[in-house]
């Protein structure tokens, strides 16, 4: 992520992917304080075997675009809530790449943290069946967790 | 993808699977004008082999994520650019997802469309080194295709 | 409606309902983590007599036309207003629906819910005399209560 | 609806009910330039044994909300696209009408003029069964034109 | 103005008409709870000698067009500040009018409010010297109240 | 108005004006080209016996509230369609007027400027029986104008 | 800055100014309520030895525009956050410049005070070696102080 | 820029550089395509002498930004006109920069490329007084330029 106050969003996406039992780190890498933290990060992605990177920026949000464009691997991008404008600049800023480098991109605040570690344990999982596993069962829960008739 | 009139937009993603070598199939499901197609084909797509789907739709763009819904697989969502508001009904409805079900999202159009195929391949990489081949060496001549300063 | 947490607004809607002395029913169905309850309550709808649906939802709110999708009957659709878009979202993945799926859409919010109640009574009314009187009384008392100048 | 220069638009909303077999008449009433004209039509509506009223308006687009101000029937909206805005002020002015009032707003331009057609279709069809045996029709040969396969 | 919640926005216009020493009124006038209200009030305005108008709504905000539409007198517009959009409804709803039927609309809100106060004191200004005295007394004191650095 | 360019919308201000029997002036007075040109033409305006001053500009439109600010007439603003953001740009500049210094502002573009002839012109009606009675006979002209039936 | 209410956003930029040893001052000049005084100051600006134009105002914001088209010094503008609709207003009121008339506008509130600090300090730094060490000084700071995992 | 395909829009800003007597270079450096060319670029910016940056990208434009994060040269940014979304998702995207790291935006579009020249050349000016007086003959002949009445 790009700054330490998109940790109470980002840590949502960090839970995810304990709950689901994938391998994960998290840092604070800032595109426009560290640029040269974020090259070598990216670059070192797919060497250290990294499998996705996701990365939350809010703003006019560089990180997640830049991240891809400098490793192969899938990059999935969590637009945070920016104070004046809600997000909206956040989420253009990441889902307009030109084409040749992707961003996956999940929805503005916490709902796309939490979607980002989903999305990310969705494709570990086509090759690793105790994540199948653990996402199918996430998700039998989630479903069976919705009420039929409404309370209160 | 949900219409014939998004095939356009869309045949962009089926040219680079196609250059990427990896396998695909293009299907015409309208969420709303199929929705038994789509049940059919999204909860049959992993046991059929499938690894990961792109969901082109615009306007009020169910497509995608209704795709997502009803499979474990991940999915890429591109917004086709809608005759009023060029695409931005179709970006919202497809990138904000609630939590607990996520849509990968690109870019609204073209690009969009390019991506999602990049993205796909990307994921496919991860086990394929053949694809991954392929990956970089699009992503090389891309980087060597910019013209150092501007003509005309 | 889609989640536990759009009741506070959706149940405005029911109390318009239960006031105007149609019979209802309230239910939780969502889109995403139960589309195979959404399917069947569509499907069964019109069968078991129900005359109009009011689905609501927030952020990529797919819900009204999933189930206009799946059911003859007329849908009325209200936009939850969502945390970080102010349900502009919400409002645009229900009211631009495709040609041939109709949703009649309300106003984002509280207002939306109690309109979508009036709305379906009004439908009601068409064929059952005492709505339409309980409803004339409502708009009658409704338009007696604009006091002529304001206070405070 | 509020204008000749809306007819483009809305006579899609007069062919689909020529189609459903559903009697219905189309009349030029401006909100704005003959709002004596509109409070006639609106208080005669019912009384004249008018189910439901289509109002289409583009811009500051008053015409559906002040229909309904003036009568008990279901008034569905459509927002004409506008020449600056693309309809997003058409479609405000519509949908975010105040609590007590109701207007079933559809999608922005032609489609919303088909959609709000069906809509008018799907409530006549509540009680006459000829309607709803060729809204039926319509919905079920609408699935089966969409093919499976994208061409061109 | 439409309703009572809209007086403590549109009080700041009444209390610079008392400061300007301009005679007016307040009154409540619903466009969609009591539209015969507003016909009755619009059409007798310029025969009990009014002579301009101030009208404010928030949302689907139809008063102060549909007065515009039913007067010859000057309209003007204050959009009031909704719950969801931040009254970019509102604003769009008064000021994107058709041609041929003016509201003069200003800010959203109380700043709003206030310069309808002082517009309908300029217009009356053009008079009314006593009028014209006090706006210009307002205006100088304004300049002068502007302190030359912060404070703070 | 603010260049050479604005004159094809703003040209249907003068016509109307021309058609209400008013006299009129256009002028082009750039704000921020031609700031002392305003300066002057804004304070000598009142003196020179002008009664209402009409301002079109677009993008960062600056012009009619810098008028505003330099006169105690009341100022009319035209917001022109932009070429990139549709003359919602040119709308906010101008609407959003602080409190204490008004701009009546129109819709944008042509409906806009022609609103805005007709304002100046009700404003100058109420102490001008002539103009008032030609705004009459254009109110009459243009709600007979009105066919009822749509053609085509 | 156009208002005393602006200093809690521009005094960021006033001590950015302070900490990078850059002589300065802060004015309150208001476009709307003492265009005469911003005539007086822009036009005085270059010929009192000023290098650079810090210009921070909301909603309509016109300050920095005009403060540009009266003089050749380099203008940077703040938009800063308006009540109604969070700046967005202030943004493209600022921004959006026709041609021949620059103002360098950045973020939206404090980010953006904070920012037109350090670009007025960075064109400074083109003269001034000791300006440009204190700059160098902070931007290192700055990488220096992002943290390598997050806490909490 | 960011690539050849911006260089219609660009071109104008080395038009007027070049007619201010600005020595300069056009480069084309894609942020994603071409990241290292982009960090080898804006590190060696001052080192070469440059003196000023001037960078425009479309979409997500992250140019600006990066370059702006790798070099202490004032940055100003142009936003390009992208297809879908008119420059709104360029806009946001390069002028919401986090604090501490600031970009000079200008217009989107060609107003903006020929202010970001005219820009550059003012901060130029600032130590060149060749540049300063051709930077005052441009304002000047632009005010000149300026008709008094509309043609047409």
């Amino acid at each position: 992520m790009g700054s330490q106050s998109d940790w109470p969003v980002m840590r949502h996406a960090a839970a995810i992917l304990e709950e689901m039992g994938v391998p994960h780190e998290a840092k604070i890498v800032s595109a426009h304080r560290t640029p040269d933290r974020l090259t070598e990060y990216a670059k070192a992605a797919k060497g250290r075997g990294l499998k996705v990177i996701i990365a939350g920026a809010g703003g006019a949000a560089h990180l997640p675009g830049m991240t891809a464009a400098m490793t192969p691997l899938p990059v999935l991008g969590v637009p945070v809530q920016s104070k004046t404008l809600s997000g909206l600049d956040s989420l253009l800023s990441i889902v307009q790449m030109p084409r040749g480098v992707p961003v996956g991109t999940l929805a503005i605040g916490e709902a796309g943290a939490v979607n980002a570690g989903l999305m990310a344990a969705a494709i570990i999982a086509l090759s690793d069946a105790a994540v199948a596993a653990k996402l199918d069962a996430y998700r039998a829960a989630q479903t069976d967790g919705v009420a039929e008739v409404p309370e209160g």
